[in-house]
């Protein structure tokens, strides 16, 4: 496992410091326009969502999270604790990185990469929290096995705001918007779901695949619109 | 290396078989439509193309390419030969599939996932064959090594056709075009490079993070323009 083990912390790695420069290059770059929201986009590496109940079989009874890095939706975090998932053919990936708090359900979202190397022949592009019927996984924790009966999927890509950007953009929960990503790799996402809640920051989140498809760290050109 | 190994595998298997599946559809859905050339759309998955110096090294003095199975494009065939690649930071892919025939140059092309997997901080990307600046790796063979100076990169998604064909787009050599694809995870790739020559039949190549991010396999709905 060698290698899994080694791309789980690349790509971890690389991601946050990828995403350390796009805010900050984006907000610098939105400064003095007042009228346009700063958008920022990030890429979310695999990762799992715990619930309570299967956090104390994975963790042992009463188990808490512990914050190892804000992420930038308000209150979500990158825990320190981090699973063993074993897919279908028992292939397993390790160091899949839980990040908080709880949920009531628990979920884990994978790129379709991730699901190949795990032995899935497919996994269903969901929003998240929307898993019934998704396939299930073992998951291995220090303290215990979880036999998750559902709940692994690819997140399809969405992006956040408040319903002051939303209005900006004459847009409403459930709409489809288009993420324009320019370079050499450039390509358009048609099917951006938009997600509005009142604590939200306006962001785009994709997958690994998807920001890897469309080289998101070699331009600042992006561009999102109905 | 269990899981690179298996992931290979896994990965070269799927892309076979969609390939067929989805060659078949097409031609079947492009029949009746005398005007329209049929479109095939290949996921390429990491691959080598080796030059006669090289395989010397890495199969033996005067060694040939075994023929495994043919690909699209007339006198192309993927080899029964395969290397183990060792990237910047000593990580490796075992199991490298070689395509025949042999190359003035030696190239690997690898999808951003794999440059990561192997350690590379960034891979360009290039049209085939145009590697010069580019980074190299250690290619190991079961008969020797070869240190590539340069030739890694990542292939700029491409189609192939014919003079007719380009005629029939309005497109020539050098041209970009767009190339939709629909469904659930559905995007648009916007700097398709177009490659005529006589002897090709149309079909576009992408890498298995573009496959994977636009869920190539999901979906039928798939359109080239200008």
């Amino acid at each position: 496992m060698a290698s899994a083990l080694q791309n789980s912390l690349g790509t971890i790695d690389r991601s946050t410091v990828e995403q350390i420069v796009r805010q900050v290059a984006l907000e610098f770059l939105g400064r003095g326009k007042a009228q346009a929201p700063v958008l920022t986009v990030q890429t979310s590496s695999r990762h799992m969502h715990v619930c309570r109940e299967d956090m104390d079989v994975l963790f042992g009874p009463g188990a808490e999270l512990t914050f190892d890095r804000p992420l930038y939706q308000e209150g979500n975090f990158a825990a320190k604790e981090t699973v063993t998932i074993v897919g279908p053919r028992s292939r397993l990936i390790s160091n899949l990185r839980i990040l908080g708090p709880m949920r009531k359900q628990s979920q884990v979202e994978l790129a379709f990469t991730d699901a190949i190397m795990l032995g899935f022949s497919d996994i269903p592009v969901r929003l998240s929290g929307d898993i019934a019927g998704t396939p299930g996984a073992i998951i291995i924790g220090p303290k215990g096995v979880v036999e998750l009966k559902e709940g692994v999927i690819r997140a399809a890509i969405h992006v956040h705001m408040n319903p002051a950007e939303a209005a900006q953009f004459g847009v409403a929960k459930g709409d489809k918007m288009k993420l324009r990503i320019g370079g050499q790799a450039g390509l358009t996402f048609n099917n951006v779901h938009v997600r509005v809640d009142p604590t939200s920051r306006l962001n785009v989140h994709m997958d690994t695949d998807e920001a890897n498809a469309c080289g998101l760290h070699l331009t600042k050109d992006i561009e999102l619109f109905k």
